[in-house]
């Protein structure tokens, strides 16, 4: 098949390198950074020949956006005319709800946008840090909308599996939103306060396991994605802490009264939903 | 050397599988469970020659207990009398502040006691899960007492590298029981809450991603030992605690006014101090 993906940071050049390697696609590769282009037909992830853009638009059978999600829309009001009909287009945010619309008003006829969310990534930013290997296993979330044909949402269930994810789950916009709010969201808000509530100067690292290592891991994150992501779903975030911030308490107030049958329920119930986690 | 090790936990088992690797030295061990004494034998990493509880401490030049740490003051009051003279007693407990007058009133004359706390472990417990890859670039406190022989911290410290160890620090008790509310058991107390808070019956497993995976590893807690070193260090858990939901607040703040701004502060500042982490 023939894809151009837009937007070759972390996310879109681990999807381009999950796609090359069947050898079966034409990958054509877009990106404002001149050293990332360079760097992914190096890599022999995308096509070696310099088209224009709405050249590997219009040459395109399937697109995936892998853009800020607030600069979708624009992208396609801009570029729209030079999809050829029939053409899916596809997008990797993680917020749905409220771009939705915007994104739909924008498309030319024949285009069918398939909106898509695979829940892997890593906190490390472009090109460089690019790995097939975050697909494997992994969830794939895809959002139809009344405007989808059954075939486009097929289309791109069966380029998430061929990328290696384990799940791809159909479900609304608002239900994407309620949950990543809280799988994807507050654990990043979680990580971000817990690193900056340390106290400095206590030379922390040398005091440190693996369980502050792994919570911490994702409180290096891009600020500007990650405000859009936060401010975007805003209603299902505050929601999704206050639930946190109650369950936290509970804690601190069995703490506080030394009610160890109180600690040691609230660890029966976090160890049997762990443990019944299919991860 | 002769090293009794008493408790073949997931701890006490790694500990046992990293000190037999070298074959230098003569490992007993002590379990209350047949199977996992057993196992040990099986899988090389202790004597297979069957001794008394008094023969093994009596014939060791250190012995590590890697026991509850309520367990440790009467281990020492009961078994004191067959260790010899000289002994190097161990201990690997997650507290420290409150215990060791208790422990140290308990040591006969000439066993000296160093405690110490490898930051390193599992969410699983028992034998079955202890592999001596969790010391590898492992940090290792020791906290000294005015009873300590030098020689003795630098037994410890030369096991602890041994093992794998990169940092063996040397603090005081009160210090560590002040960062490790941070770095250990705020850290449980957030994954267990984070866990806590989901909404039953939303497949939360299909929707999750890396993040989600790595907060909520060590909510898989085990419920005795944890209660005992949460309400064991109580005043600064309850400290970090409160430092954690004010970073916290400080984000649903920013969200809650739309504040773009004061999240990218916040994620700026946590990417920095993740980034200088030398984990």
């Amino acid at each position: 098949m023939k894809i151009t993906i837009v937007g070759l940071g972390v996310v879109g050049g681990s999807m381009a390198m999950a796609l090359a390697q069947s050898g079966k696609h034409r990958i054509y590769g877009v990106d404002v950074d001149a050293a990332t282009l360079d760097k992914a037909r190096e890599m022999g992830i995308i096509e070696k020949e310099q088209l224009s853009l709405p050249e590997k638009l219009g040459d395109s059978e399937l697109v995936i956006l892998s853009i800020y999600p607030r600069d979708i829309a624009a992208f396609m009001q801009r570029h729209g005319g030079c999809f050829k009909p029939g053409t899916v287009v596809t997008d990797v945010a993680g917020i749905k709800g409220r771009y939705i619309d915007r994104i739909q008003a924008a498309l030319p006829e024949g285009v069918d946008f398939v909106f898509g969310h695979p829940m892997a990534g890593r906190e490390k930013r472009g090109i460089d840090f690019a790995t097939a290997a975050v697909f494997k296993g992994a969830n794939y979330i895809l959002t139809p909308t009344p405007r989808n044909r059954e075939e486009s949402l097929c289309l791109v269930e069966a380029l998430a599996r061929e990328m290696g994810c384990k799940r791809v789950r159909r479900i609304t916009p608002a239900f994407h939103d309620e949950i990543i709010a809280f799988t994807s969201q507050l654990t990043h808000a979680i990580s971000v306060a817990l690193v900056n509530s340390d106290i400095e100067g206590r030379d922390t690292g040398s005091f440190i396991g693996d369980s502050y290592r792994d919570l911490t891991r994702i409180a290096n994150i891009n600020p500007d994605l990650w405000s859009e992501l936060f401010l975007g779903n805003k209603e299902h975030l505050l929601g999704a802490i206050e639930n946190f911030e109650a369950q936290l308490d509970i804690i601190k107030e069995a703490v506080r009264q030394d009610d160890g049958e109180a600690l040691r329920a609230c660890f029966e119930k976090s160890s049997r939903r762990r443990q019944n986690l299919d991860v």
